[in-house]
């Protein structure tokens, strides 16, 4: 704890700052040891503060992380807009090389640009994803564990944020593939939920991961979360866009 | 608790025995509570045993559970096989009726007969889980909850029977469709770990659920599991074998 005061705080801005440090707080211990070893007094002592004192900006621990998940996924969806427009912006250029191919060619290369399209944004997601592995532990804590100890209130204002995440992210899917907008959420929500059950199961550098690592029975567990994903998300894109708008390869 | 004799097993049989009640009083609690609700305390009170003397048969609260999922694969895997059989024996009568149809036609019929393999496939697998609420609680808490606070003995012993549950319902699932083996546990490992959250997220008669369906914006956060999970089943299975062996439709 270096140079912020924590007398009660008097100000709207001095009690966001205290927000602020708490959540910081209970990011890095999560980021270290996993959202589920992380209680609320370790992270009062992280920052600084008495736990009772710490619990008038928050609920519970639940609270907190919930909050850590709502800001995780505006952070997410900011992040992985940007990637599916850079993404769009060159499938445009790729587009204008693939309509001068010779008309016979062209159902075949037709095809296999909507392949490498799925493909290519299956890569992003999941990339996206995988990079933030502190989303992923508390995409899959969320349902389970964090929407139970605090109020509806909190529970609606997280909800609304993650919602909205996966509307916009879904609405950027629809940019850069033929998916219909409720195709695109089934994406997302998919994505994200995967993300996060995988990560669990294969999280690299845990005890179980070791364990499963050094039984030659035990193989199939041992799963490589970033192209796991990116060959589901894949198909799923694929399978979707086979009922959609997407031209019909014949 | 009627009728059997809790002084201390002194036979394997009566060991097993105690065992099974142990496991019959756990999934009891969990199916009206939830996973997460029943402690080890509540199980003993359940089955009429000291905690004390519980804690001979399993290692902890968690082993129980781990052991409750393990039998729960071995359950679901039989049930659904069996129900991709009779899908089979369904789908070769169809494909009898196909084949008489006329040569220009053959190709839309083709394509609409594989649309609706997947879905009949996909509708088998969300249903078979679906049906089985205490099953999804145990997937969604597995990689999470219960394979933490018990040996890697133990969690050995589990693994290998979920395994072989995504093995064997995998080998099913290519004789109805056209997926390679690692398509096809790819389907049941997605299959199983989104009704694990998505029942999670979206159980019916829980206090979440109720809040969701009260709040106009939160209108997305409801979902139906069974249809919404038949969808992405399918659109997994379609996207898969657009890739694999199953003759191109045009």
């Amino acid at each position: 704890m270096t140079g912020v005061d924590f007398e009660r705080a008097r100000t709207p801005e001095a009690k966001r700052a205290r927000q602020q440090a708490i959540l910081a707080a209970a990011a890095r211990l999560a980021t270290a040891d996993g959202v589920r070893e992380v209680t609320a007094s370790a992270v009062a002592d992280e920052v600084g503060m008495h736990k009772s004192a710490m619990l008038r900006y928050f609920e519970t621990r639940e609270d907190i992380f919930l909050q850590l998940a709502a800001d995780a996924w505006g952070e997410w969806s900011a992040a992985v807009r940007a990637e599916l427009e850079a993404l769009a912006a060159r499938a445009v250029t790729s587009v204008t090389s693939v309509t001068s191919a010779t008309s016979a060619n062209a159902a075949t290369a037709g095809r296999r640009e909507q392949d490498q399209a799925a493909q290519d944004t299956a890569a992003v997601l999941a990339h996206s994803l995988v990079s933030r592995p502190l989303f992923c532990d508390l995409l899959a804590h969320t349902p389970l564990n964090l929407e139970r100890n605090v109020s509806l209130e909190r529970v609606k204002a997280f909800k609304t944020r993650a919602l909205a995440g996966v509307a916009e992210v879904g609405a950027a899917l629809c940019t850069v593939t033929p998916l219909r907008l409720d195709q695109a959420r089934s994406v997302v929500a998919t994505a994200t939920s995967m993300a996060g059950a995988m990560w669990q199961m294969a999280a690299p550098s845990t005890n179980l991961r070791a364990f499963y690592e050094s039984e030659p029975e035990l193989a199939h567990a041992v799963v490589d979360v970033e192209p796991a994903l990116t060959d589901i998300i894949s198909a799923l894109i694929t399978g979707y866009a086979a009922r959609s708008t997407w031209p019909a390869p014949n």
